[in-house]
């Protein structure tokens, strides 16, 4: 993380959210705490839970739980991980051996769904039955999602559209819930409510954007990933989407043979038609336009630190290299 | 089903769940539908939303919606049984293939999601936090007994304390909830709501012990799954754990090997061990003691026709074949 970070800014705030996230995981069962925390505990950037502490204290709300609650969203997301892995049979994750690989399906499947009964036990204790509304909305959407992500596993036919219904529900909805459940919690009006969730969403967008292309361009060291991981396992993305659209019937066979058939050896050549067709450009340039959505969501707010901290988490999340 | 069965008796009930488990799995993804389908329309018995019914209406609660309430228990014990499927990589329940071997491991991981999440939603429609308390408790409870379950696979030392904690919580803590909540969406004093929760609790340990006792010796066709089935996973349950305990050292030992190593041929030999102990007429007792409980908890309401109805359940889920 560079030493300017706004993510090193809030260590404060990240670390007061590691150490709910570890309190929160008692359970009487060793194994759960186990899984739980190599999951929660591998280096998560705490995205979800910065995004509702910032947004709840944007919108006035004080409190000491405000960082138990944020685990909220860190659990949510750990589950679908956890889910994701075994889905994917994915061995790797953030430079570490997924829990999988370790535990076994049975035990990570079993511990992804106590992860979830474990947030929504925390929602409960918010007492406010408008944030489980929110709650359950996001988990059946990213549910749908997910589902949505698998059917469309090696579909080299994938649309922009659907490519992004895939990424808002599996990605976007839940950033919009941590910011709309701040919000809640801070018994803003509605408008201030929806400009805040529809940040969330905007950012959340283009957090997975700059992901799918990462999986490109990115470093396997610093994102601790196979380069390609996510094509290899069939998912198909906004870079190679562009590219298929845009490119020459040659050119466009060749991109189908390359993302069929990934090999380490084949990278470069898949990255150079990439490039020649402006691909990677074009995802980068709808990645900024969220971000300034995002930016603009932001608008009817005063100014505030929070608001300064948002500021600089939308621009940083679309600089990122990792 | 006997023609003079409580479950016959009910066929309207169970029809407008059936009607409303179908309506309420609505969802623009066809897959989810149909893995849902599936798993929900194979002929399960319905009893915990039936209990729910049961209990809302002798608690007083009227309404139009008891229906659609009812099928948040089916949804989450659907949930788990998907999950539970592919833990065990079972291939056949109720006489059908299970979801897995069909859609695979993937999709149907994600649909338990779905189903989850969906269970959730439907409870927020209540309108009432209690009965989210109430649910996430219980799914928190429930993922901790499906991780217990899984590591006591294969374990012959199980106690019985051990296995009650786990059937407690994979099968008696929803039934006890689908009661309570009922009771809470009744508006009843505390002591009653406790009480028909307690009920729930002391009927579900005895629907899984004899289920437990089923395992070895039901019919093939009647239960729709293999003879010792459940062994075969590695789960030890109580007729076991009494067989171990009481017998000499040397057929303690033949039943280890018998467990251990279990074929279609060594079936007989185990029923024999079983029956020299007393050990399916040991299970058989406790299972009995539960269901008088059960009824004891009924004692402090008046003389309805659901009262009847959930004592009439109690009797026949003791003494059911299948």
């Amino acid at each position: 993380m560079k030493p300017n970070s706004i993510l090193q800014e809030l260590k404060g705030e990240v670390a007061a959210i590691n150490q709910a996230l570890v309190a929160n995981l008692q359970t009487h069962v060793p194994l759960i705490s186990q899984v739980g925390q190599h999951i929660l505990l591998s280096g998560g950037k705490r995205v979800r839970p910065l995004l509702f502490l910032l947004s709840a204290r944007m919108c006035g709300c004080r409190g000491d739980n405000l960082a138990d609650f944020s685990t909220i969203f860190e659990y949510l997301h750990a589950a679908t991980l956890l889910h994701d892995d075994v889905v994917d049979a994915a061995s790797v994750r953030r430079g570490r051996s997924t829990a999988n690989t370790i535990w076994g399906n049975q035990a990570v499947i079993l511990v992804g769904d106590f992860l979830l009964a474990k947030a929504l036990s925390l929602a409960v204790t918010t007492n406010r039955l408008k944030v489980l509304q929110v709650l359950s909305h996001t988990t059946t959407m990213m549910a749908e999602g997910e589902i949505l992500q698998l059917l469309h596993t090696g579909n080299l036919d994938l649309t922009e559209a659907e490519y992004f219904e895939v990424i808002t529900r599996k990605t976007a909805i839940l950033m919009a819930a941590a910011c709309r459940i701040g919000a809640i919690l801070g018994n803003v009006p509605l408008e201030q409510e929806e400009a805040l969730a529809q940040m969330g969403l905007n950012l959340g967008i283009t957090f997975q954007v700059v992901d799918d292309i990462l999986d490109f361009v990115g470093d396997e060291k610093e994102l601790g990933k196979p380069v390609c991981a996510d094509l290899k396992e069939g998912r198909v993305t906004l870079p190679l989407i562009h590219a298929l659209a845009q490119a020459e019937p040659e050119d466009r066979q060749r991109l189908k043979e390359v993302a069929r058939n990934l090999t380490p050896e084949l990278v470069p050549e898949l990255r150079e038609l990439l490039a020649k067709y402006g691909s990677l450009n074009h995802a980068r340039g709808i990645a900024r336009g969220y971000t300034l959505k995002a930016q603009d969501n932001l608008a009817l707010f005063p100014p505030t630190r929070e608001k300064e901290s948002f500021l600089a988490i939308t621009a940083e999340l679309l600089d990122r290299t990792h």
